[in-house]
C-alpha cells in the first residue's frame, strides 16, 4: 500500500519536481557562464584595441573601415562557426579642423569657451559667425521671442538635464529635444546659429557632441554644443552684460555616402541556422572620443557572449548572432539594412538584444516585448539576482535593434547599466578605455550570456 | 442601512487605509529627501577639501588633526543642534622614506618592483634586507615547507583573490588573511621578511597597503605589499631563475600614541537627546592615497544625510548623529571609545549604520541585527527600489559600529555601494577625487538618509 502511494505522490508531484531539476541546471550553467566570462574574458584586450588604437569611427570613416576589419578578423579568431560582412551605404559627416567659439563682452572683452559642432551641421561660413544671442530653456519661448527677437542673432539653448531623475536616461530626455531639434526650431524664426548647452548632469569644459538635423523647408544653420561650464558662463554674461556676442567657426560638412558594413558572427543553432536571437551594439562611435563606452563596450560585450557561450561547449537552440552595428549615431542605417536582410532572408527572430549603454556595472534588463514575453523573462529573476540584476521592470529595447521590433515585433530586450557616469563622458572626447573598469564590462557579457542561454531554451508563444 | 453598511466597512478597512496612507506619506518623504540631495548637496563639495586639501590621515598624523578641525567647522557651519569632539588616543604609525624594492636574479640583474610597507610593520634594517625568496598561497604550504626551508628567507605570499565571486568584499576576503597574518605566520618559521601580493583583482604597478599584525611571542619581521604586476614579475622570476632574490628597504616606525578625536554632529530628536540613530564613516585614511573613497565619501555622506533631514526642515524622534570615526585603518580606538561613551552616558542606540566600502551607486543596505529589525526594514524595500536599493539581503554592519553591536546588541546597518571599482583603488595612491563621481556620492547620502527617515519612525520590538 506504502509503495503505490509513493508512486501516486511522484505522479502528483512530478511536472514540479522536474520544474524544480530544470531550475537547477540552469543556475548551474549560469554559474559556469559567469565563471568562464570572470577568468577568460577577451572583451577587455577587444575594448583596449578598439578604442586606442583605432578611436573614434564615426560612419564613413576610415576608422569605421578599420573597426569592420578589426571585428572581423577577431570573431573569425575566436572559431565562430561563420563570420560575415552585411553592406550598407552610410552617411559621412567629418568635422574637419577643430571648432573655435568666443564670448565677446560689449566693450569687446572676450574669452574663448569650448564647443563642438554638433553631428550633422553645416560649417559656418569661412571665418565663423558672430551674432548677439538670445538665450532660451524651450521651444516655446523661442515661439513667444518670435521672429522679431531672433532674426540674425544666435539661440542659446540652455535648458539643463534634470538632475532629480535616478536615472540618467531619463534626465537626457529632459533636454535632448534641444540638440536635435534647436537647429530647425530657431532657424524658423530667422537665427543665424545656434548653440546648445552640452547633455550631461557634469560641470565641466567638454562639450558634448551627438546628432541634430535639419527639414528642407528651412534653413540650415550651423549648430554647436557648448560645454555646461561654458554655457553657465555665457550665460552669466548675457545677464550681466547686456550686448554681449557670440562667435563661432566650424569646418564640418556631410560628404557622399559610403560603403560600410555590419559586422556578424554567429553560433549556429540546432533548430535551423535561420532562427536567430541577435544580441549586439553599434560599431560607429563619434570622432572627438575613442567611443569605449559609446559604444565599443556593447560589441565588445557581444562577442564575449559568443565566445563564452562556445567555450563552455553550450549547443543553443536558436543561432546565437552577435551582430556589430554600423551607423547608430547618425543614421541608424545598419539597424535597418539588418531587418531589411532578415526580412529577404525570411529569418525568424525569437529575441534581440542590444547593449548600448555603457560598459558599467549590469542593474538589469529593460524590455520592448509583448506581455508573455516579459512575464516569462522575469521568472528569470531569481536566477539572476545573485548576479547583481534587480531590475527587470524598465520599458525599452535599442535603437539598434527597433527595425526589428517594428518589423517582426520581434521581442527586445536592452542591457540597463548603472547610468550614473554614462551621461558624464557621452559624446565627448573623455570616452575613454581608462573609463571602463574591466569587471564591470565582464559583468554586462556574463549577464547577456546568461540571458541568452535562459532565452533560448524559453517558449513564450 | 446603506450607511451603516459604509460606516461598518470603513471600520474594517481603516487600519489598512492608515498603512497606506501612511506609506504614501513616507513615499512623498522619501522623493524629498533625495530633491534635496541631488539638488543642494555639499557633500561633493566637502569631499574635495578631505581629498585634495588634506589627503591621506592616518590617525595620530599632523593631516588627521586637520580632517578632524575641518569637519568639525563643516558640521557647525551647517547649524547642526551640537558638534562636538569625542577625545581618544590613538596610535601613530609612520611609513617615513618612500620604500624601495628589487627582484635580483642569481646573476646580478636586477630590476625595481612597486611596493608600500604594510601598515603596522617595523622598518628593514638600515640599507634594506636582501634574501632567497619562498613563495606561497597558503599557511597550510608554509607549515609543510616547515622552517628547513623558510629560515633565513623572504616568505612571498602569493594567492590572488578570487575574481569568480561577484561581490568583490567576498574575493577580498579569500586573500586578506595573508596581509593580516602573514608575517606573524611566517616568523614562527624563521622568515626574515614578508613581501604579499596586493589585494585587488586589478593588474597593475599600484601596491595596496593595509593592516598587519604581530603578537608578543613571535619575532617581528617587516612585511610589504607589492603590486600585482609585480607580484606576476616576481612569481615568474623563481620559476624561470633558480636562486632570484628579493630586497626591500623600509623605514616605517610605530610613534608613541596620540591625542585624536571622533567628530560628532547631531540633530536632536524629540524622544531625548540620547535616543541616537548612529550615521558614521571613518575619518583616517592610509597615508599613500588621499582617501577620498575609503572613507572620506563615508565621511562627507554622514554629514549629508544631517544636512539634508535639517534643511527639509524633518524632526526627529531620535537624536540623528553623524560621526566621524577616527582610527578604523590600524586600531578602531575611535570605533571602541564611542561604545564606551555610549555606556558612560546611558545612550540608547536605536540602529547603527556605517558607510565604508567607497562612495560609489549605492545598491542596498547590508543589515547586523536581530531578525524583527530585519524584517521591519525589509518592509522599506518597495519604498527604497525606485532608488536603485534593491539588495536589502546580505548580512553585514561596520567596523566602527561593530563595538556598539558588541556592547549593546545594537541593530547595525552597512551602506552596500557597487563593489567593483573598490579595490582598483582601496589602500593605494590611486583613491583620489577624480575617482568620485559626484551623482554617484550623493545618491549614497540620500539612501543613508531616506532609510534614516524610515527607521526613526519604526518599531521593531
Amino acid at each position: 500500500m506504502k509503495q503505490y502511494f509513493l508512486i501516486a505522490l511522484l505522479f502528483v508531484l512530478s511536472p514540479a519536481l522536474r520544474a524544480q531539476s530544470n531550475r537547477s541546471a540552469d543556475s548551474v550553467m549560469v554559474r559556469k557562464i559567469y565563471d568562464e566570462v570572470l577568468s577568460h574574458a577577451t572583451c577587455y584586450e577587444h575594448l583596449e584595441y578598439l578604442s586606442n588604437h583605432i578611436g573614434g569611427r564615426l560612419a564613413g570613416s576610415p576608422q569605421a573601415a578599420a573597426a569592420v576589419e578589426y571585428t572581423r578578423q577577431a570573431m573569425q579568431k575566436l572559431g565562430f562557426d561563420t563570420v560575415f560582412l552585411q553592406p550598407v551605404m552610410v552617411p559621412h559627416w567629418v568635422r574637419g579642423k577643430k571648432e573655435k567659439a568666443m564670448i565677446i563682452e560689449a566693450d569687446g572683452v572676450s574669452s574663448e569657451v569650448a564647443v563642438c559642432a554638433l553631428g550633422g551641421s553645416i560649417a559656418t561660413k569661412a571665418g565663423g559667425i558672430t551674432a548677439g544671442v538670445v538665450e532660451v530653456k524651450s521651444f516655446d519661448e523661442l515661439e513667444k521671442l518670435g521672429r522679431k527677437n531672433i532674426e540674425g542673432k544666435i539661440v542659446f539653448f540652455n535648458r539643463p538635464m534634470n538632475p532629480l531623475f535616478i536615472e540618467t536616461f531619463k534626465a537626457y530626455g529632459t533636454a535632448v529635444d534641444q540638440r536635435w531639434g534647436g537647429a530647425m526650431q530657431a532657424a524658423r524664426y530667422g537665427a543665424v546659429g545656434v548653440v546648445v548647452r552640452s547633455m550631461t548632469l557634469k560641470s565641466d569644459d567638454h562639450p558634448h557632441t551627438g546628432s541634430m538635423s535639419y527639414v528642407d523647408s528651412l534653413p540650415r544653420i550651423p549648430a554647436c554644443a557648448i560645454s555646461t561650464l561654458g554655457a553657465e558662463k555665457l550665460s552669466a554674461r548675457l545677464k550681466e552684460k547686456p550686448g554681449t556676442r557670440f562667435h563661432f567657426d566650424m569646418h564640418c560638412e556631410t560628404l557622399p555616402d559610403e560603403l560600410s558594413y555590419n559586422v556578424v558572427g554567429e553560433l549556429w543553432g540546432s533548430s535551423g541556422r535561420q532562427n536567430v536571437i541577435v544580441v549586439g551594439g553599434h560599431l560607429d562611435a563619434w570622432d572627438n572620443g575613442d567611443g569605449a563606452h559609446d559604444d565599443g563596450a556593447g560589441c565588445v560585450q557581444s562577442i564575449e557572449v559568443l565566445r563564452c557561450l562556445k567555450a563552455i561547449g553550450y549547443k543553443p537552440t536558436h543561432t546565437i548572432r552577435a551582430v556589430m552595428f554600423m551607423n547608430e549615431e547618425n543614421g541608424l542605417r545598419g539597424g535597418k539594412k539588418y531587418a531589411e536582410l532578415a526580412k529577404i532572408n525570411k529569418e525568424y527572430h525569437h529575441a534581440a538584444i542590444e547593449t548600448d549603454a555603457g560598459g558599467f556595472t549590469p542593474r538589469g534588463f529593460s524590455m520592448d516585448a509583448p506581455e508573455p514575453f516579459k512575464r516569462q523573462v522575469r521568472k528569470f529573476e531569481s536566477l539572476l539576482e545573485p548576479y547583481g540584476l534587480h531590475d527587470f521592470g524598465q520599458e525599452g529595447g535599442g535603437a539598434d535593434i527597433s527595425p526589428l521590433k517594428k518589423e517582426f515585433n520581434t521581442p527586445c530586450i536592452g542591457l540597463e547599466p548603472d547610468s550614473q557616469r554614462y551621461f558624464d563622458i557621452h559624446h565627448t572626447s573623455e570616452d575613454t578605455f581608462d573609463k571602463v573598469n574591466k569587471r564591470e564590462l565582464e559583468l554586462g557579457a556574463a549577464a547577456m550570456a546568461a540571458l541568452i542561454y535562459l532565452v533560448d531554451r524559453m517558449e513564450w508563444k
